[in-house]
């Protein structure tokens, strides 16, 4: 994985002004890069490290005047930001696509049907009637319950554990020790004071373009049939919990630790912060935002609104509130002088 | 798994009006069912639906007297909720039960004890010394550590992890990613700011019917011989936390990502909302309601208290305080508008 | 594992008093300790417990002049307890020590290089160019992805999963199911309301003696080159989540289910409690106390504060307006009634 200036300079549509024949294999900042190395110049305010920078190449903005000498080859493009990202992403799927194959042992069901260039890593499990499409990565260790189907380029990293019916869409990312498809908390009580189960049997369906993270827990539905719904392009940070009948709109975002309760329904587009709790059987109307560590007790219905504390309410009243929380014991001692002035003045007006 | 409706009437003792002889093999729900599936009418206000339901059969009250013509085969009962439940446990059964024997390659130590009709996941680990009883179902890549006692019919889904001296009753589930009998948090603060492990030598006791979700955590106990116990018939949810030494007592439902801290013990019959925090070496009282979200930082005594807030108090005076906190702004603005009409009515005293 | 009294008391320099010759096999509780075992007296509290245990040793204070006969034999030192917790350790590591070798099948690619008495479980996965060092243990179904480095005493324990590129040092120990590595939660949004993945190209350093819990998250950081870190001594509880570049400083530690957000730095010395959230691209002071459940929204500067709510200020002070809040609506209705009667101080200075 080693390149010319002059590939990578084609690869992104820039300009070489330097030795464009050095090789480079790593890409840095560069307030850190070194020989072999290509960083970017965007902010201004770095502009002091491309002076003293070692890295073989940085890619600059295409009308950059150095103000000194300047020892690294210069790639001149439009936005170095966005090329150098561009970058970033090709080399990051150079390292990932380069894992494909089978390693052994692994398991795989007589009647699975996998697509090509899937990579099955050792220790993998893949159940009956399994369907895995094009380019799937399974990594070492994750479990693929019975009738699952898994779309195109998805990735499954190294013990993820996918419960048996399980769908999940295309160009999906479900992070190391995330579980989808457990079983639904549902229990009924009964008159001596124990639970019996009641048996979960529908699934769980992630649409295309999902991120789940590590060791985050999908729960199935209850009934056959119905399924815990994650639409497309919804990104779910670590150690999240969805319980059972849950729907995430499409492109909602929510933070780690996270828990949604039963049969709540997330619209679009939400940005949910950490540690937040969505009691069950609610709708959350579309573009909500919800601060770190608030608690859920009724539906939104509006669209946009900002919400925080425990029960949730308008995040801006929220901090109003919690600025007078602060100073309670003073407010309280006030309302106690003022009190014993009222009492003064009532008795004074008793006296004459 | 297809059964004629007299087979499936048979099974739940209804009596059928129609053609008991066509085949079914699912069950849904009166506004989804298609051809071949069975499904219920309970709550009336789902009657309209049984004069369009393409469902092959339904489960209807012994009573019942359609308004119009009905295309299903009827199936009559006395409670068809409970049928349908019982029609539902019976399939789940028969599905979970179809799990029998051991998957290539899956590791067992010599001397391991292993009960019949047994299923063992490729990739699934037996320790030193395990026993494992009868009808036991062990998923792939599950690991259990040496010395452990399984009891008959508990289910171990993909990837569980339980470490050395574990012992889980009869009929327990434990789904995947939990980790039970990880050491104790148990740290010894040393002079020059460093800790000192202590050693987690005890274990971990799940007593029979115990549910423990996708990704939760039991530790062990501290000292060897005592055991982190959670007793017969509990409840817990995924990503619950449970410290070493703490009890849970008999049929108490824990739910999600709540943690309990070392040494607490919990009552019988209590039902603790997601995202609790429980201090440690407390003592929760049987029958405590603990509402979402709350810290309980002091034991509760007295039995059947409902709490909430951090630290918990009484959830009703916990909802009323709330209800003044929203609008503590206003108060505010209200004691400092009252200030100043008392310092006017001091001063007209003073003038006088 | 079996030892004479005498044996044990050289161990710990003790002096015995009584039949040495007897064997114990285990450690116990003096209230509990049955025939073969040994227990230890140090709280005076526990003392008529030496008159009736059936333990054939106990651990006693070289001064101890017992008020009864004593069945046990005695073995005399400075500090019971000391001693008693000495044995406790020599006994877990002589327990865990006994892992050594290779358990198949296991997975170990070509280039990796592995040190001297490490213990590799079935189904363990040591990726490309991996290097771990002397008396490693592995434990089964453990996952270690390419290029990660593993000091010398380090203990992964089953299903551990850890992503290419991490180094973790000497003398750690990685709990079941966490995971050290995985991507940081990086999306930027676009025009038309989706996100775009931001390549996450940093790795994680676990520096020595660093103790990380069940299912807990660690993530990578984004830059290549830039690493998550958590430092020397750091002891990590339960399923906490670490965003990625966040520095955690030497000797910290922190309770379970506690969030760390993107890009924050933990001082040293700090303790944390459970169910924290820290928001992103804070700098918290060295020797913090954070409470549990508190929320942190801005950077602590000062050294050794306690801190609580959310957002977090001054324990004491957020105890002191929790209090005022529980009587929240008292002062309300004080309030409204010193309302009216200063209306009526002022209507009856209008009518004179």
């Amino acid at each position: 994985m080693e390149f010319t200036i002059n590939q990578v300079a084609a690869l992104i549509g820039g300009q070489v002004k330097g030795n464009g024949d050095e090789k480079i294999n790593m890409l840095a900042k560069i307030q850190e890069a070194k020989k072999g190395q290509i960083a970017f110049l965007s902010n201004p305010k770095y502009e002091p490290f491309i002076y003293t920078t070692q890295a073989s190449a940085v890619i600059v903005k295409k009308d950059f005047q150095p103000k000194k000498e300047v020892q690294s080859t210069l790639i001149l493009v439009d936005d170095p930001y966005v090329s150098f990202t561009a970058l970033l992403e090709q080399y990051h799927q150079m390292i990932t696509f380069q894992k494909v194959g089978v390693e052994q042992p692994s398991y795989i069901s007589e009647n699975a049907v996998v697509g090509s260039s899937v990579y099955r890593g050792a220790f993998s499990y893949i159940g009956n009637k399994v369907k895995i499409g094009n380019n799937v990565k399974i990594y070492p260790n994750a479990y693929i319950g019975d009738d699952v189907v898994i779309g195109d380029n998805t990735i499954l990293y190294a013990g993820v554990k996918i419960y048996a019916g399980t769908r999940i869409g295309a160009n999906c990312t479900v992070h190391s020790g995330a579980v989808i498809g457990s079983d639904g908390f549902g229990f009924a009580p009964q008159q001596d004071g124990t639970y019996k189960t009641i048996p979960q049997m529908g699934h769980v369906v992630l649409e295309d373009n999902v991120s789940i993270g590590a060791n985050t827990v999908i729960d199935c539905a209850t009934l056959m049939g119905d399924a815990t719904t994650i639409r497309k392009g919804v990104k779910l940070d670590n150690l999240i919990q969805v319980a059972h009948n849950v729907e995430i709109g499409k492109n909602t975002v929510i933070a780690a630790q996270t828990g949604i309760s039963g049969s709540s329904r997330i619209g679009e587009n939400c940005i949910i912060g950490g540690q937040v709790g969505v009691a069950g059987h609610l709708k959350i109307a579309n573009k909500t935002g919800i601060g770190a560590q608030a608690g859920i007790l009724k539906s939104i219905t509006e669209e946009g609104e900002r919400i925080l504390g425990s029960p949730a309410f308008d995040a801006k009243q929220y901090f109003q509130s919690y600025a007078v929380f602060k100073k309670l014991p003073e407010l309280h001692s006030g309302l106690r002088d003022l009190e014993k002035k009222v009492d003064q003045l009532e008795g004074d007006k008793i006296d004459k």
